[in-house]
């Protein structure tokens, strides 16, 4: 079946799910960029340097920075821009969305609104079929073609089938879900738990301890997200136990990475400094300012914020944790 | 409170649960072992060297290789005997039970009868009380005094409640369960998923297959689970998800290794040659055998079996594998 794909974003993640779509003969696929100068060095190289070094982007791909020329006859829109430029980027689609779906890739929330990726995407371009996919899904490895399993998540069931029928293949195995609350939460909490499975081998804690605390942080973002009207199964699934497992045990884990260097004695200013703040730094502080809202413990988490944003020492907050007295393990 | 330990099986778990113990200054701790010239060894040397090399065992611990004087006048039996011994184990202590609790530390099935270890502890001692302490613990790092956090289960509350309250430190958290058969289960069929997590890293598939493979293992083991009448909770918990992550990520694991080097394309004969088979091995028979008579989907443990037991190359299995739709991620 001949489709067109508009895919916005040509970071790592963007730039590996054009080259996946573009393996199908039958499929156009157009990847835009919102800096003119990187697409042309794209498009001249078939390669995203900086960001997917040694994947090759064929020439089917067409490479552009002009919003109505991207979308132009698109089927699908795939929306792969980082949350932190969703909303700016966004605005210079606005006149252009139509009624085609479009399936977000983006994982986080926006700072100060606290919107999903889709409630973003909802609220910029008024638009209504909306899908979510999510799960472990290194760029990296999806651009060399190595087998991943991921989820796509949408209220209307027709059009997880959608994606799953036309972005899924036998390597990169697309399962449906109807949880976009939950698909989205988990894409955002488990960048904060990755930092705080950053600082447990930082502190050279051992496998035990990160074991349990992945597992003890499954359970806390299960919590948070219940809390939020997700199902629970969702974080047992691919986008909650899946990504977070490849986010808490990546060497490339820029989240990991930030707890890492926390957790070996660096100070909080070298390690947050930067061009770019890992994602889950922010969303630490947006889920500490909901719990105290609503009243609920979540100790990891609230632990990570007062490391990243307090400047509590690493070795303190873990004692606070040990501290508490574990009851029964269901909550 | 004063309260005397006897630890049978002097492993290289029990080795460090006994050290665990001989922290705490009130507490009499005897260990246990069938082999008199070992026991005699570790009492010169205070070390078990070939199994946990480098911990001390304090002289508070009472080495013995006699079934009566490990315990006498114990308060508490803890189990730590491997399941292809246990029985033929357990035998020597039949006449000296009394109403004292016994902690199962044994992972595993039973070959032939497939009975869980408590099943076995109930059959040739015939006690009541019962509980099993499970979850990611390596011995090295227990033994090394590193935070870990494990679940007590038991179906008496009481029980699983004393031994978080007598074997539980801030260093060793003890939460409480009440599902005995989701406990013992986990314990077994996450060594038949670190095979399969072997073969994917010998494969070199990737982290994102890795990840993905866990994930839906896990909902596999929970199914299995289920239909042998344990809590689905309990899969989710530190004896399911936190052992399931810490032996399919540890570079120690054995049953991982016996994965790794099907994956990297050893003969079979080699890899299960030796004087020791990895545990998941049986497992996965076991399991297959189950899974035939009752009829129930299990992809990931069959296709282990068929690699380990049939001799089926791992990339046919992959292939069978990859091959099936994938469906709604519930299950």
């Amino acid at each position: 079946m001949a489709l067109t794909f508009a895919v916005l974003g040509n970071g790592a993640w963007g730039t590996a799910i054009a080259v996946h779509l573009s393996q199908r003969p039958d499929y156009r696929v157009k990847l835009w960029g919102a800096l003119p100068e990187t697409v042309e060095e794209m498009r001249r190289l078939r390669e995203n340097v900086p960001l997917l070094p040694g994947v090759r982007i064929p020439e089917s791909v067409v490479l552009t920075s002009d919003p109505a020329e991207a979308v132009e006859g698109a089927d699908c829109w795939m929306s792969a821009i980082p949350t932190a430029f969703l909303r700016a980027s966004l605005q210079r689609f606005a006149g252009l969305a139509s009624q085609v779906p479009i399936v977000s890739l983006s994982k986080g929330l926006e700072n100060g609104t606290f919107y999903r990726p889709t409630e973003v995407i909802r609220e910029v371009l008024g638009v209504q079929r909306l899908a979510v996919l999510s799960g472990p899904s290194h760029a990296e490895e999806v651009g060399r073609g190595l087998p991943a399993a991921v989820v796509a998540a949408s209220e209307e069931l027709e059009l997880a089938l959608w994606v799953q029928r036309h972005i899924g293949t036998e390597r990169f195995r697309v399962y449906t879900n109807s949880d976009v609350v939950g698909v989205e939460l988990c894409g955002a909490l488990k960048n904060v738990m990755a930092i705080a499975a950053g600082l447990c081998d930082g502190l050279q804690f051992g496998d035990n301890a990160k074991a349990a605390l992945v597992t003890r942080g499954l359970a806390e973002m299960t919590r948070f997200g219940v809390a939020h009207g997700a199902d629970s199964h969702t974080f047992h699934g691919l986008a909650g136990l899946g990504d977070l497992i490849v986010t808490c045990y990546s060497e490339h884990s820029r989240n990991r990475r930030v707890g890492f260097r926390l957790g070996r004695g660096e100070p909080r200013e070298a390690v947050l400094a930067g061009p770019q703040v890992a994602e889950g730094v922010w969303t630490s502080r947006s889920v500490y300012e909901r719990v105290q809202r609503i009243g609920l413990e979540t100790p990891i988490m609230t632990g990570v914020y007062r490391i990243v944003h307090e400047g509590q020492s690493p070795l303190d907050a873990v004692r606070d944790l040990l501290r508490r007295q574990p009851g029964n393990e269901r909550w």
